[in-house]
């Protein structure tokens, strides 16, 4: 008697927000640029030149997509320390005109950190804007926070990456250009995604959410804004050491790559996302969170009343499904999310799914019905499979 | 009539310090690690885990090779960055004890200016050990320095990569020791070329300097030792947002591999850098610096007089010979370097050559082939043709 064994359905990998697989051009573009750029860009034989040139293409390349100059753009080592210098080099450059930031509440981690750090080092404070329940930023309230006297920054996020709802960017930096302050606007989980508008003085964006090699940020910056930075001396200042220039040429090339068929894939992305969001009202007890309507085309967010998240997360993994959860985009610690908890919606039993350019409706299929029994089971482990 | 142009010849690459390229198993390895280790190892399903284990053999395999524990090894961003956040955090966590940070004269700009911005921060100085002639910091000197009240970290080179003298780090240990005060051990131009002692409380290292990928440095310190990140807070404050994964793997797999033919290797480029070291004395006013003994197996520096560095590097690269410069080590520009100028030698007309492991005899045979008429040329240029 012979057994064969079925094979394993491949699986389904629905956690591409802020580290995706890479894009087929971001590995052949990164190969390419091994051979070609290997050597530190400083240096000033052909080979160092070689290498300038590249990421001279780069930041080019970047900039263009962003509507900024090239000089206006640079690698950082990762999107937080695009995030973390912005902020600190910015609110240094400011410290005569002010000293408190002005941030959004549903920030990322390293906004809020790096917003903290520097408001206390000129003796100031930060100040967070609520957001309503779909966790948009009240742009009234942002713009009297920023008119305030005595501010040097402001910060908000083109789309909050947790959630997928997108945040009133062009209001808020018509207000912030009125009030002379200088806007930082996070587009880490929607540059490839969705259209950024050219509402900023700062920009961070980041590369592994758009397919690209991780260990690369893009930090960008109207020559208006004074920049200090504010770690030790150092010849690159943003990146100290450089960056791997195979990195950035792959991070370029991928940006111009999904900016390509960006419209194409959110039309497609946003369809399954929106049958998600409508097929898991079935299950009971469930709360789908983000604005259903200005949101990233590709990201799907619900909490599970008397569901514990970890439980849940690893349940779909075990059925071969890997997705998002909690505080997804800062730590591997299930903390309940500021994000959730300044939204005032449920904070545990959250799962969030980000839709890759590969991903399928076959993979979007699977999830739905393997997520309503994955659900039950994790609350009779809880003994509330009854309520 | 036909002509038939032959062949180029291939380039020859003598500036492999800092940035090489990349070693063969460095490239398998980061290929294998993509498929593996795409995902974000803070996540907590089978993409992440599966990434989270990649970098945990990572991190193993280099506290292997370092004589610590896996525990004891971290990754960062750069290795400038693992120096600047080993001083900060080493600085911040010792400040009840002491303020000030003793460095040898001749370490890496990252070095100084982080150990400027520690001592600046608590109220302390930098206190710089001289170094003779070879670029050897003064042992006793250190140790009395060291031992002075107030000392809150000590960070000595194992060897400089400008001139490739190795440092006495055993016996300042030692002294560092009794003192009480860790030391940081930079051995960002020795690993994976000289056996580096077990000397150390904290060490630095530069995986692009043996043949693994920029964007990733190495940052080790014995559990004993405090550390204080100084940064905005953050869950990885080593290299917020963390590390790529396949190139942190590659970092490892390339480390294991350079270690295992590296006596072999020692001695094969030793014997072309003797050659070099002794064929250039035959151009008329040549220096050739540091240790001719107690130094790194491939590094050779030399400096000519009545030539411009700049010049020197252009009229070999135009002949197909990469070589470095100058400040090689921190810069692109051609200031004059801190470390020829702390030995006291000639501080223009400086030639560097670092020795992959792919060079051979023929390339160092090219080399001295056409550097005498190079000098010359540029003799000839600046009107000291006849000197």
């Amino acid at each position: 008697m012979t057994h064969t064994t079925p094979p394993a359905p491949a699986r389904v990998r629905l956690d591409n927000g802020g580290r995706a697989p890479w894009h087929p051009l971001a590995r052949q573009a990164f190969l390419q640029a091994l051979d070609d750029g290997w050597a530190d860009p400083r240096r000033l034989h052909t080979e160092g030149r070689r290498a300038a040139a590249l990421l001279d293409g780069a930041r080019e390349a970047a900039a263009a997509v962003l509507g900024a100059r090239t000089e206006e753009v640079r690698f950082t080592h990762s999107h937080p320390t695009a995030l973390h210098a912005a902020v600190l080099a910015a609110a240094a450059g400011r410290r005569r005109a002010g000293v408190d930031v002005v941030v959004g509440a549903v920030e990322r981690a390293a906004v809020l950190h790096a917003a903290q750090a520097a408001a206390t080092m000129h003796g100031g404070r930060r100040v967070d804007v609520a957001v309503d329940r779909f966790g948009r930023v009240d742009a009234q309230a942002m713009t009297d926070a920023v008119a305030s006297p005595g501010v040097a920054l402001a910060a908000l996020q083109h789309a909050n990456g947790e959630v997928g709802t997108l945040q009133p960017v062009e209001q808020v930096h018509a207000a912030a250009r009125t009030a002379g302050v200088p806007l930082l606007v996070d587009a880490g989980a929607s540059l490839g995604h969705a259209a950024v508008p050219p509402a900023w003085d700062l920009l961070a964006a980041d590369p592994a959410d758009w397919g690209a090699p991780a260990g690369v940020g893009v930090l960008a910056a109207r020559e208006r804004v004074r920049l200090v930075p504010t770690g030790p001396e150092d010849p690159e200042p943003w990146a100290p050491g450089g960056v791997s220039v195979p990195a950035a040429f792959a991070a370029a090339v991928a940006l111009q790559a999904v900016e390509a068929d960006r419209v194409a894939e959110d039309a497609r992305r946003r369809a399954l996302v929106d049958r998600v969001r409508g097929a898991v009202t079935t299950i009971p007890d469930v709360e789908v969170v983000g604005d259903p309507d200005a949101r990233l085309p590709h990201v799907a967010t619900f909490s599970f009343l008397y569901v514990d998240g970890e439980a849940l997360l690893t349940e779909l993994d075990r059925a071969g499904i890997g997705v998002g959860s909690g505080s997804a985009c800062t730590a591997s610690t299930l903390e309940p999310s500021h994000v959730l908890a300044a939204m005032g919606v449920l904070t545990h039993g959250n799962v969030r799914i980000a839709l890759d350019r590969s991903t399928t409706e076959q993979d979007v299929d699977r999830l739905l019905a393997v997520l309503p029994d994955a659900v039950a089971r994790v609350r009779e482990m809880l003994g509330v499979g009854g309520l």
